[in-house]
């Protein structure tokens, strides 16, 4: 990765870290319980790879870094939600999440759920604070993130994915690529979408910027999946392979890791490409690509 | 009941479903499990009283029912999903809810905290149709409905519920309070704001409904606590009893029979009192509030 790149995603990452803690409730407010488990899960060592879209997406349209806090926050916000929950007995039934025990383990189930649904609820709430544009205001961030992780999208990927495992059918290249699309590129689109709006984005600019955030979100599902068949448990920081183990349908179970890579590999260049109208304002998100393609798959 | 206010209550009840019948997305939409699992649990047969009271506060400061529709519909998918998530075996571990199987009984644990978070998700997407007047914008009706849902209010009661349960601690009086506070009166007293927020309430206004929204609140919750102690299951639809066989504090227990009628009764009139300045446009509240009381504690 270029150094350049590395840098401003460290930086990105802790402008975000420090958002975050602004707006979540401190851990002496009561109950301290489930203010400290939703802080447990969001400072697990998360990439902030959502909410540093929805900063570089602002910065793309020319927008100011103050104004894209609360939707950054709150995306980072759902994705955490969603991850404690997935992680339930009841779901994935993981006990490991970047090399840490997963919400549950360390709170017990109750907790694990209430900590989740407060994220879900706080995410609103700071989005709720990100400042109008001419263009946008807060019924349409709100509508935006609402849409992208309710039951047609986010939500509806999970339930899709939790028929799935365990059923011996094999799932169809649509029903997979339908999954993807609304667990994974659902959210990081509306991401890199908030970002853009919060920036006072141009109806064109924000038509590309979705179309760059649904390649990125295909192709970094793909590589997610290519990485679990050929990593270690060790190197991921959670059970490799487990995909494979539950039966779940997987691009590479699907179409082979050759043409996976492939795959990948296409939609970053419709990626790349949809950032045209940009022009150098468009260099970070360019970057980001690239530096997510260069991923050890 | 007067024979006027029942009809008034079928009538808003009906009111209540068909609004929440179009705003939540049909079971033919996919996937078909979700909506399904979310429908199910909607129109289970509650009596509406959040949406009602948002209703008939937003009537109180003059409003237009059909501006209040939006939030009205996001209280009750905010109180459903806090039943479905409330009920799961890691929590309270009911398997009925209004004489039905609980959403994980009927569905399985994944879809049915799934199906939570998805009615979670859609309340803030439905509250953001909600039209903005000249004191309120949609921001305030966000912040207003995610604050009390929150971490802070209904979930951070649930999350002090279930740890005192099984816990051989009494409560004292100020935690009860609190619990009650947090898990029933912060709902009730929203719903009840959010419906003068939408009829454009003046702050003097808002803050009456505030005050009558907390007392109702607090009344109801006792009286909930009453009847769960001398009613049997059949004519509650849930098991009766449950809350002293899990070593869970209550009003009765705390303070007796007598004591907790008495202060149901109190708050009823304080409930009332903080009504005086609407006038005879108050009266269906004051209704209400009869009604909550004459339930046959």
């Amino acid at each position: 990765m270029a150094e350049v790149l590395k840098t401003y995603l460290k930086d990105r990452c802790k402008v975000v870290d420090k958002a975050l803690n602004g707006f979540l409730p401190e851990t002496r407010i009561r109950p301290v319980t489930v203010h400290e488990a939703m802080r447990y899960s969001i400072f697990a060592g998360g990439k902030r790879l959502r909410p540093i879209l929805s900063l570089a997406a602002a910065e793309a349209c020319g927008g100011d870094t103050e104004n894209t806090l609360a939707p950054a926050a709150a995306v980072e916000c759902i994705h955490t939600y969603s991850l404690i929950h997935d992680d339930l007995p009841c779901m994935d039934d993981d006990d490991l999440r970047r090399g840490q025990p997963t919400s549950h383990i360390k709170y017990g189930e109750g907790v694990a759920v209430l900590a989740g649904d407060a994220l879900l609820t706080i995410a609103f709430e700071i989005l709720a604070q990100t400042p109008p544009t001419k263009r946008y205001d807060v019924g349409a961030y709100v509508s935006e993130l609402a849409t992208a992780s309710g039951s047609r999208h986010l939500i509806g990927g999970q339930i899709l994915d939790l028929e799935g495992e365990g059923s011996d059918i094999q799932l169809t290249p649509t029903q997979l690529k339908y999954i993807h699309e609304s667990k994974t590129a659902a959210l990081l689109t509306s991401s890199i979408r908030l970002g853009g709006m919060s920036a006072n984005a141009t109806p064109q600019r924000l038509e590309a910027l979705t179309s760059y955030g649904k390649s990125l979100g295909l192709a970094f599902q793909i590589i997610d999946d290519i990485l679990d068949v050929t990593q270690t448990s060790e190197k991921l920081g959670k059970s490799a392979g487990k995909d494979e183990a539950t039966d779940k349908s997987t691009y590479p179970a699907l179409f082979g890791l050759e043409k996976s890579r492939k795959e990948a590999a296409r939609l970053t260049k419709k990626a790349h490409d949809a950032l045209k109208l940009f022009g150098k304002q468009g260099q970070r998100l360019h970057e980001i690509l690239d530096y997510l393609l260069d991923r050890d798959y």
